[in-house]
C-alpha cells in the first residue's frame, strides 16, 4: 500500500489517507471569497487550483473556476491522471518544496457545494427500506410495490436546493392531513426526518436517445459523497398519491462537501445481494458495484444507528442503466442517490421513522431524552467509511444539518 | 392600441404583432453559431443584441450572452424597462433608422432553447385531465384523490431533457406490464402520447426557507411558453407507484421557442373557475390568474383538439405559492408546467390517451387512419393564442416534435 511522505505526518488509519483523496471546493482567509479545489489529505486541503498551475499546467484549465465542474467534465482519462499526480506528489519525498506550501490546515478552510448539480434523482434500492416504510405507510398491503424487484424505482427531486454539509435547514410548512381527519391543516412539519444516503456524481455527458449501459458506470459516474435527504413524513404523506414525493422532500438535501472518487472505492466493490426477480437484460452487471461502506449517523453526537451500504438491493450501475434506458441523457452535474440505506434490522436502519417506527417508539437519547420525529435545535450528522486495502477504511467525511424553527407565520 | 411602425408592415391580426413581443435565442446564417437575443415582430426577428449594444448600452449586458438567462435574473424593472424600449422602436417611425437593419426574416433564424432550465416541475392542474386519467388509470377508485381539490399536485421532472420545438423525440424503451401478466416485458414504448401544457418561466431567484406567496408571481415569473410533456403511458403506468412517473416522462419535454413575457397577458387574465373546496390561506389570491390562451393540437398537421386553459382549476400563482410553502427556493431559469389542458369535453382533451380513452377509441385522421397512440413519424404541433385587446389574439408560436422509431437493440 502506497504511504503519504513521512513529512507529512499522516497516520495510516486517516480517514483521509493517500487512499482517500477526496475532492471539495473552498475558500481560506489568505484568498477570501475565492474558491479553489482542494484535495483533503489528513487534517489539510492541498490547494489544487494552485498546484495544477505551478506544475501541472496541461490540466490547470479544470480547476481554475475554483468547482469541480470543469473537471468533472473532462472524463476517466483526466480523472485518473490528477488522481496519480497529486498521489505521486504526496507520497514521494522530493515533492516536498512543489506542494508544502500548498496545503492549508482544514480547520481554517469554509467548503461549499463542490459541483453544479445538474439534475437530482432519488432513488430507493434498499429492500429493508423500501419494505418498512411500506409497512409503516401502507399497513394493509403487500409492503414492497409488485414492480420493486424489477427495477430500480426512482425519481427526481430538487436540484436548486441541494446543500452543503453545515447549512442549517429550516423546519417545513405545508399541509398535511391529522389521522382520521378528512381535511388537510397546514402548519409546521411535525414528523421532520433524516435519511442517510450514498450519492453518486455524474461526470461525463451522454446524447439524448442513447442510453447508457450499465458496464459503462465508471466511464459516466466521478465519484460518490454523503447525502441526507431530508423528508417531512407528514406533507409526504398527503401529497404523495399519486405523483410521488414532491415538497416533503425539496426544501432541503444535504451533500457532504467531499467527493470520493470511484478509483478509491476499488478494494470496497463486494456483490450486491442476490436478486430474487429474473431481470430484464439492461439491467444485468458484467462487474460487481456492490460497495462496502458502513455508516453511522449522530443524533446531536449520539450514534443512533450504522447502516451498511453492502445490503443494498440496486447497485448503482443499475440505478444509471435504468435511468437512462429510455434514452433521458446525462449532464454533466447530475447527482443520483442510492434511497435511504437500511441494513436487515433495527441497529442499521437509516432513517428515523424506520428507528422509531412511524413515531410509535421513539429512539432513546443519552440525555433521557427521545426522539420519535427531530426537533427544533437537533443536528443530524452523517459519516461513512469504505472498505480499502488490507483492513483500511477510507473516509468520506461528513453531512451535517442543524434544524431551525420554522418560519412564524 | 399601440400599432407597428406603418413601414414594418404587420398586418393588426398578425400573432406576433406589437402586444406580443416573445423573445427567442437564434443564429441566422450571416452570424454563424453565434446566437443571439432576438424578439418575434411579424414574419421577423429583431436582433435585441445588437439593437441593445446600439442604442440601449445599460442593458446591453444582459443579452451578450444570446440567451435569456441575464435577462430573466435581472428582474421586473429589467423585464418593463426593455419591453417599452423595444415597443417604442417598432411603433416610432423615427426609429427606422435605428433597428431596419437589426430585423432578420423568421425563415432564415435557427431557434435554440432560450434559457438555461433550473429545476422542471410538472403540475396536474386541470381538473378536466386528472379526473380523466384517474378514470383510465384507476377505473376501480374515485377519480380524483382526496388530496386533489386541496393542493396543486406537482413533481419535479428532468430539467436536462428539456429540448426546443423541432428537435425529434426517438421512441423511448423501457419496462412495461401487458395486461394480466403478473411480469414486466422490456421492448419500444407502445403507447406514446403527448400533452399540450403551458409553462411558467422563474426569472427573479429567491432564498431558501422563505416562501414565495401567490401575490408575488408577477414579480418573480418572467412569461410563458408553450410545452409537450410526451409520455410514454406504458412505462409511466408500470413504475409509477409510489415515487411517481419517471422514465415515462423523462424522455423528452419539448418547449416553445419563444418566452412572451406576462407583461403580453394583462388582458387575457380571468378568474379561475369557482374551487369546491375552502382553500388553506396560502393559496387564496387576491388578483386573477386564470388565463383566456386557446390551445390548437396538430397530428400530422391536422388539428385533434382545442383545449381552453381558461379551464384549468389551479393558477400559476396558486401553483408558485404551493412550490414554495416549504421553504425551497426558486432559481432563476425553473420552469414550471401546468399539466395537460384539458377541457370538459372531447373537443378540449389536451393529451391522446383522453381523445381516445386509453387506446379504446382511436382518434380518427382525415387519410383514413386513427390513432390511439403515436406512430413512428408523427408530427405533434402545438400552437396557442392568448386574448388580447379589443379581441385581437396575442401568439405564442408553436412546440413541435416529430417521432423517430426506438433505438434498434
Amino acid at each position: 500500500m502506497a504511504q503519504t511522505a513521512e513529512w507529512l505526518g499522516i497516520p495510516p488509519e486517516h480517514p483521509f489517507g493517500l487512499a482517500a483523496l477526496p475532492y471539495g471546493s473552498y475558500t481560506a482567509a489568505h484568498h477570501a471569497d475565492e474558491y479553489r479545489v482542494g484535495v483533503a489529505i489528513g487534517d489539510c486541503v492541498l490547494d489544487l487550483t494552485t498546484a495544477t498551475d505551478r506544475v501541472m499546467p496541461g490540466r490547470a484549465h479544470l480547476f481554475r473556476s475554483g468547482s469541480l465542474d470543469e473537471f468533472l467534465a473532462a472524463g476517466d482519462g483526466a480523472w485518473s491522471g490528477v488522481r496519480a499526480e497529486i498521489t505521486r506528489w504526496l507520497s514521494d519525498e522530493t515533492c516536498r518544496p512543489v506542494i508544502e506550501d500548498l496545503l492549508v490546515p482544514a480547520e481554517n478552510v469554509s467548503l461549499r457545494l463542490p459541483f453544479t448539480v445538474a439534475d437530482y434523482v432519488d432513488f430507493y434500492a434498499s429492500e429493508h427500506h423500501a419494505s418498512n416504510i411500506g409497512r409503516i405507510f401502507r399497513p394493509d398491503s403487500e409492503p414492497l410495490t409488485p414492480n420493486w424487484k424489477h427495477l430500480p424505482i426512482g425519481y427526481h427531486g430538487r436540484a436548486g436546493t441541494v446543500v452543503v454539509s453545515g447549512t442549517d435547514v429550516r423546519r417545513p410548512c405545508g399541509q398535511m392531513r391529522p389521522p382520521g381527519a378528512d381535511r388537510p391543516t397546514y402548519g409546521p412539519c411535525v414528523r421532520l426526518d433524516f435519511e442517510a444516503e450514498l450519492g453518486f456524481v455524474v461526470g461525463a455527458p451522454s446524447h439524448l436517445g442513447e442510453p447508457v449501459p450499465a458496464g459503462r458506470f465508471a466511464e459516466h459516474v466521478f465519484g460518490v459523497c454523503l447525502v441526507n435527504d431530508w423528508s417531512a413524513r407528514d406533507i409526504q404523506a398527503w401529497e404523495y398519491v399519486p405523483l410521488g414525493p414532491f415538497l416533503g422532500k425539496s426544501f432541503a438535501t444535504t451533500i457532504a462537501p467531499w467527493i470520493l472518487p470511484l478509483a478509491a472505492l476499488e478494494h470496497a466493490r463486494v456483490r450486491p445481494p442476490s436478486r430474487d426477480a429474473e431481470l430484464i437484460g439492461y439491467l444485468t452487471e458484467s462487474s460487481d458495484w456492490g460497495l462496502d461502506i458502513d455508516f453511522e449517523v449522530r443524533l446531536n453526537g449520539h450514534v443512533i444507528t450504522r447502516p451498511p451500504y453492502s445490503a443494498m438491493y440496486w447497485s448503482p450501475a443499475q440505478m444509471l442503466a435504468h435511468m437512462t434506458v429510455n434514452g433521458a441523457s446525462l449532464r454533466t452535474g447530475d447527482l443520483y442517490a442510492s434511497g435511504t440505506v437500511s441494513g436487515p434490522d433495527r441497529t442499521g436502519q437509516g432513517s428515523l421513522i424506520e428507528l422509531g417506527w412511524g413515531g410509535a417508539e421513539p429512539v432513546p437519547l443519552p440525555d433521557g431524552s427521545s426522539r420519535g420525529w427531530l426537533q427544533d435545535g437537533d443536528e443530524i450528522t452523517i459519516t461513512a467509511t469504505a472498505a480499502g486495502e488490507g483492513g483500511a477504511r477510507i473516509g468520506l467525511g461528513s453531512a451535517t444539518g442543524c434544524i431551525l424553527p420554522a418560519t412564524p407565520e
